[in-house]
């Protein structure tokens, strides 16, 4: 059996990308982050799915470090701004090179256990106003995971080329329960309804043409 | 004055970097780690030299996470070799991923700060037994820094195609005081002599004829 090391925060993508690897025969271990995120909830998530799938669940708790992440909204005193992710006011929810940092982190780990494979959640419909989700950054981190170990490390990224709405899918196609996954940045009981991921969630559930079972707030 | 990100251990071949880019004219922010490792003294060299330089000094403490990096001699209770670090036994103070993990958060605290100029003491003399030395993962982990944020992050590493002996050179030309530096892997009073960097430090002495003011054990 495959083994392999999937970035997942909890949320909708990284939940449909766990069922996908778990449906496909590999031996997944899932990595979770604490990095003072708001909305920690989604690690509540990330705990019952990976419960729920009988796969083996890392938490790697960097909350201690959050202050260089200093001036993002979904770690800071700022508010998480209402609209669509293209609007320039979302930058102030970019955390600085979040991703390279998580992917660096969960291939350390997976490293010391033999893990040479690693999969995260990047997708088509990734924004713009992240840089590190661009496909030049896909590209030139894949190539870096190549020169860290003795062994190269392959990165798998099944949603690349595929859009979120193509994502609810493959989840639906998967039996993923799209209720146990958590998107909203805001941080409250239920999604806010208003905030990007959020107004996001609900579209690519609307494209897809599936029933979203989300509660919204508004 | 152009702003510069400097990860800075408190080791012999990064605090001549640091001297060589306050000597160079660059605001200079030294970001150094506590990552668990047995030889926090360097950090006490490392706070010690910033003071002196009057440099800023920013320490990430990812202690926490020490887990992830589970089975190095650096970090663990297994015993740092003795000997010459091409030996296949030096292998067990590899920690996994280590540096592109340092150069990634010290990229996110850079960004953070609007600092898009990052610099380590990455050097020809690098050894073969960690990969995250060698040619391939530099030029990568350049190409990434491109990536990662709106700005490229320009990466500086002067000392890439010279060897430790050179780097001792140019720091007795700066005049930089190698005692305040910390090489050990041990974590004892003094430099033990006989570990893999306390070897290559010697060597490193002896090759530039300049004298070695350290105290070694053996």
């Amino acid at each position: 059996m495959k083994k392999i090391i999937c970035v997942f925060s909890g949320g909708l993508d990284s939940t449909v990308l766990l069922y996908k690897l778990v449906n496909e025969g590999y031996d997944v271990t899932a990595v979770s982050f604490n990095y003072g995120q708001r909305h920690t909830k989604e690690l509540e998530y990330a705990a019952k799915t990976c419960g729920n799938l009988n796969v083996k669940h890392k938490l790697i708790d960097i909350s201690s470090i959050v202050d260089i992440f200093a001036g993002s909204a979904l770690t800071d005193a700022v508010d998480v701004p209402a609209g669509h992710y293209e609007e320039e006011s979302m930058k102030v929810t970019v955390v600085p090179n979040r991703n390279s940092i998580f992917l660096n982190l969960a291939m350390a780990y997976g490293i010391g256990k033999r893990i040479y494979n690693l999969s995260y959640g990047a997708h088509a419909g990734d924004h713009e106003i992240y840089p590190d989700t661009r496909p030049a950054f896909v590209e030139a981190f894949n190539k870096l995971a190549k020169t860290v170990d003795y062994e190269p490390i392959d990165v798998i990224t099944p949603f690349l080329n595929i859009r979120k709405e193509d994502i609810v899918k493959e989840g639906a196609r998967l039996g993923v329960p799209f209720n146990n996954t958590w998107s909203c940045y805001s941080g409250g009981k239920i999604h806010c309804g208003v905030c990007g991921t959020c107004t996001e969630r609900k579209e690519a559930f609307q494209l897809a043409g599936i029933k979203d079972p989300t509660e919204y707030e508004e």
